[in-house]
Order: C-alpha cells, then sequence, then structure tokens
C-alpha cells in the first residue's frame, strides 16, 4: 500500500455524498470536515479550527483529535472497499505528541492492512502548515462480512 | 490502590465545580455528564443517553466513548491529586467490546499507577444496568511538575 | 465473564499437555512457566525468577513480561473454547507501571470479550507476594473460523 | 524529525559497543541481532532467522517481534541523545498485519517526539526483501532526568 497513489473505488466526493447520506446528524456540509483526497488505502482530512475545540491553556481537546481518527480510518477503508455501513472500530491507540496550533487540523491515514476481516492503519495528525505531528493514531476496523461470502 | 475505597483530595463535588470553573464551555450542568462518585484512585461516571450519541444502526459512538474515557481519567486524577489543570493526555487505548444499549453509559476509572509524572489507568464502560462490558480503554497522563518542586 | 469462576472445557493440566505437545520448543517442563489455574474467561500463570530475565539496574526485562502476557493470553482461550492452535495475536498494547522485584512474576487474565472472531482480555502482571501491579496489558486474538463453520 | 537523515550523537558502531559492554548478556555478537544504520530520530536493526523463532505452522513468534520493537527504540533513542541507561519503556503497542516469512526480519524506528521527559516511536518490522509490513508498533519510553538537570 505504499508507493505511488492507486484510486479507490469511491472517491473523496462520493464517500462525502454516501457520509452526508447516511450519517446526516453527525456529517453535513456544516459540520467543518472536509475530505481533501481519497484513494486506495488512504485519505486526507481536514478539520477547520473553531474555538469550541479549545480547552484551558489554549489546546485543542484531545477527544476532538479521537473522533477526528476515527472519521480518517473510516474515510480510508470506504474509499478502498466501498460502502460497509457497518464496519467498527475495534481498536484505536493515539498518541498525543505536541499542543496543537489554534489551526486547523490535518488528518493523513494510511491503511497497513486491508483484509477480509480487520483493517488496520495509521492516522498523522498535524496542525495545518506545520512539520511536527501533533497526534498518532493506529486503529483497527472490524469489517463484517458481505453478503456473497455468506 | 486496590480493596477499601479510600477518600480523595477532592470529593465528586468538589471536582464538579471545579471543572465547571475551569472548563465552562465543555462541562456544564446540562452537559448530561455527572460525576457519581470519586475517591482516591478512581471514580464512577454517567453520561445520559441522548439520540445525538447515536450511530446508524442505533449504535452509541465510539467517538463518545472516547470523550467519556479521557473525562473519567481526567476526574480521577483531580480527586487524588488535586488541581492540576496543565495535566494532558499523553496516550489513550480503547478496545470496542459491545454494541452500547441505548441507555445511559457508566465509566470506572481504577487508576494503576499515580506517580509524580505520569497517571495510568484503565477505564471500563458499561450500559446502566447490564453487566458485559462495552469498551474498555488505559489510558496514561503526563503530570506537570509542581511549582514547589521546581 | 465477572464474578464466580466457571470451569473452562480444559482444565490447566489439559491447556499444559496440549501446549507441551504443539509448541514442544517453547513451552516444557523446564520452561520456568506455569499454568497454576485456569477457568472459563482466564487463568493465573507463574513465571519464576531467573538471572537471565534481568536487565541492567536489576530490573525484569519489558520483553520477559510481554513474553508472559501473550502466553497467559493464549493459556485463557484455550482453557476457555478449546483447542484452537491457528488463533493468533492481532494487537497487544502494554503499560510498565512499576519495576519488578527479583521474583517470579504472577499474570493473571481476564477475558473481557470471546466473540466467534475475536477475543480480548487484560492481563495483570505481579511481583510474586507484592500488591501493587508492576504491567498491565490488553491483548486481541483472532480466533480462525470452526471447520464446522466453514 | 522526518526529510533527509541527520547523523546521531552515537554511531550504529558506537550504539553497539555501549550494548554490548553494559548488556552483555542479551546482546553480543553471536546473538544475531544486527544494527545496520542509525541516525538522529531513528534506526534500522536485522534480527536474523532462526529456527528457534517458530511457533508451529512456520510463523515468527509474536514475542521475538515485541523483543525486535523494544530494542529498535532503545538503539533510536541512544543514537538520538547518548547514552541514557536508565531510560525504561513505559508502553508499547503493537499490531501484527501478516505472517513473516522464514527469513530475516527488519525493523526500522521513527521517532515522532524526542522530549525531555517522554520519546514516543514507531517501529516498521518488515521480512527481509518483501514490501508488506509484518508488524507495526508505537512505543513510548520514559527519559530519567540528567544530572545536569538535577
Amino acid at each position: 500500500m505504499d508507493g505511488a497513489r492507486k484510486p479507490g473505488v469511491m472517491s473523496a466526493a462520493e464517500v462525502m455524498q454516501l457520509l452526508e447520506r447516511e450519517f446526516s446528524q453527525a456529517f453535513h456540509a456544516g459540520s467543518g470536515t472536509t475530505i481533501e483526497d481519497a484513494w486506495h488505502g488512504g485519505c486526507r482530512i481536514r478539520r477547520a479550527y473553531s474555538e469550541r475545540m479549545l480547552r484551558p491553556g489554549g489546546t485543542i481537546s484531545g477527544p476532538a483529535m479521537m473522533a477526528l481518527t476515527d472519521f480518517a480510518m473510516y474515510v480510508a477503508i470506504l474509499a478502498s472497499i466501498g460502502p460497509v455501513p457497518l464496519a467498527v472500530t475495534t481498536n484505536l491507540n493515539i498518541n498525543f505528541l505536541r499542543k496543537p496550533a489554534p489551526r486547523d487540523l490535518i488528518a493523513e491515514t494510511r491503511l497497513m492492512k486491508l483484509g477480509k476481516r480487520l483493517a488496520v492503519g495509521e492516522v498523522s495528525i498535524f496542525s495545518d502548515g506545520i512539520d511536527e505531528m501533533v497526534a498518532h493514531a493506529t486503529s483497527t476496523y472490524s469489517i463484517p462480512p458481505r453478503e456473497a461470502d455468506s
């Protein structure tokens, strides 16, 4: 899954439409989250900066970054294998590395395994325009058996 | 930290007042989150059920449980060592075990280490009134040096 | 899986015989590892103290505790569901909490989920006779489909 | 810590000499582990294939890969900041992705944070000559205060 990017089975725009239809409460045009790009095995997500994400001391809350991680994993899976509405997170491990700047967050997902039953990936989170990573996560999704398989 | 519960240096009510003062945006009387009990080395938190936490298929969202975990760790640390506003999460690892029921979530924290620099704990999340755990997390907080130490 | 202990489908002695037969290189009478007890959903393992496990400063090596964790998970799964030689670890997360004493290590496993495809458990490691935990791990095993299932 | 590699404060050969001196039991010329390269923020380690690492079914044991991960993190830290004999692992999280081939294992470490108190890195493990990763880990080391600091 390294090297040149292969197109996914769904484009960023197609994943966005699917999510707006299926998860309209959580994900809509005004939610501040944009799928900038998506390909086979990965994606890049932008989360607009908002004062609501702040904690005292001016830091962006950990839960905001965990929610972004979980979303970025799901988008990479959808782009890679198409609609699997019942895929569920089974594990998420995150290390918070640095205090994020008061800027947009950028999350980049790279799937390291895309098996029939499990997808495992890593998500690197940056403050927009700054090189040093602010958080790094790995996560596993369980993929339900396709109807054709059963 | 096992065995009979020792009172913390702050009670559940005192922690709640501190959080309402310091984190008024995230934590207030109408937020649906209640500190049911807090003691030296642990606490029990209730997160009221709300349709906003739902995902398609009727499951409660992973990010809602991750946010609850992070909060439950912080409350246990405050109860155990008093106000440390700048304590920050460095690691959180969560396993999602079962689909939660459409009920309140109950989070129980047990600190396994309470050192000068690091606090490590586990958080067990249940659907209210149901024995089987829905999620289990471990997390590490970094505790800043006290002024008296430097 | 909480509460009173239910017998497993294999006893500690039966698991030990299976492992000596299947994993004779790694696990034999002189290996220093003993299954003290095993039940449905858990087990207790003893790892005899040996100077070979030491690191400079007199601490027991992390890898020795990680190997013990992995073994303790596998024993609990075997006791709970019987021989599944091809069960494999998919994730292991360990927090090292305190410097172990120069004593035997005791590992206690508690399975938190025992599904058809995944088993998730926690392993608590102690120095024999000392109350405070030296390490705590959570781990997931993938369980292959039974022949009867396919 | 991305981009072109900067030399570390210790070279691969210097780290190897230090480890042979300090950890002579675990690490010596015949141990099968070689530091192929080390730089500021990372290293590459080779673990020679040996039948002793095998499990039934021909797979390389998880504990062998966990030990390699822990070692690869420590080498990257030594190369980056020089001798810190009392640095200790506080957390290690590993995902096993594919069955390794019966070949040497190659571990590549990349430190994502190198703070005064904590170092956080990721270790990618490959079968020699094969592109797809067999395991991926993240780990945190606690770095003791330098004498000059106290």
